[in-house]
């Protein structure tokens, strides 16, 4: 049995979701372990984890549109408004979607089904760096 | 240190939580391992996976119902709606709840509390067949 | 490889975030795994996990105002009334939040973001107490 564990960097450019499905079939791959379990875990508390349709495009707007529409911003309840009218809505949809992800690996690759795409969540406007930790243990 | 990995298929029949704890207990059991780590990954975007109660199943009506009024069919924000009207609020569903868990195994057995049930949420109206991965790693 | 399973209990004084990131930390770095992953589980179904900030408590106080209002009491559309107006909105809370969460290890700690904070959330009234079982795994 063995382990592996790598930080990767995401720049995004505002509220969207970004998919870095390929880089985790990639690091699964050359890592030389063939069954085992990946581990996706963001740094972030007003960025998230989604695993979602990566076909239709529409699905991702209309995810978005959804989320913002539920959690908006300029909301009469929050006090935390001091990090700008766009912070305390990223922290909600935070809340509401994931921070990690356990994958199981088989035959050297995540067992994600034929429609699933992994996406980094962005839930703020402004670009960001984000810091996701990637954990990988088998054989 | 040792691992085993099993894809189950869960045969659905409309929106509703399906069972299936005593798949995980057996399997657990079956396998030799006393302690580790179970994790369960549903490889589907427009079903998920849900830990609930499994005392008094209006707990799961209510669940579904709730869901359902917050995240209404034929919703005039939706841009996707060629795969039917279930299509687009099975994908938030999905993206609120549950892809993957990860269950500490103890005395052979996952450590789910006297309440706890595990589910795989079914958010589209026709029946499907849900594939479903199991990995468990542990001595 | 070595692993380590361990069971905690925090008592809750109502619905609020109680942070147990430090108890995290400690039983991390006294484990003696260097590199590995943390699983931490809640054992129950109307209490949850939740990674979120731990710097400006007024992101804690918008997030449960803003889920009260959401999943409000005394909701119509609940058949389940019986333990209480604030149980079947605690099962719907819990429900769109975490049950576990995977936390890779480096250098002998959880990879916690800067200002990522660990709490059990609590979405009883009542006091309670709270179980919740630590899985470590790695060397």
């Amino acid at each position: 049995m063995k382990q592996d564990l790598r930080g990767i960097t995401i720049r995004t450019a505002g509220q969207n979701l970004y998919e870095f499905t390929d880089q985790l079939i990639r690091w699964t791959g050359a890592s030389g372990i063939r069954r085992g379990l990946l581990t996706v875990f963001v740094r972030h508390t007003s960025a998230s984890l989604l695993v979602q349709e990566n076909a239709d495009p529409d699905v991702r707007h209309d995810l978005l549109a959804f989320l913002r529409r539920l959690i908006p911003e300029n909301d009469p309840l929050y006090v935390h408004t001091l990090e700008g009218p766009d912070d305390m809505p990223a922290h909600v949809k935070a809340a509401l979607t994931a921070t990690s992800l356990s994958i199981p690996v088989d035959d050297g690759r995540p067992v994600l089904g034929t429609w699933q795409g992994v996406y980094l969540f962005e839930h703020r406007r402004a670009p960001h760096t984000r810091e996701i930790t990637l954990h990988l243990i088998g054989e």
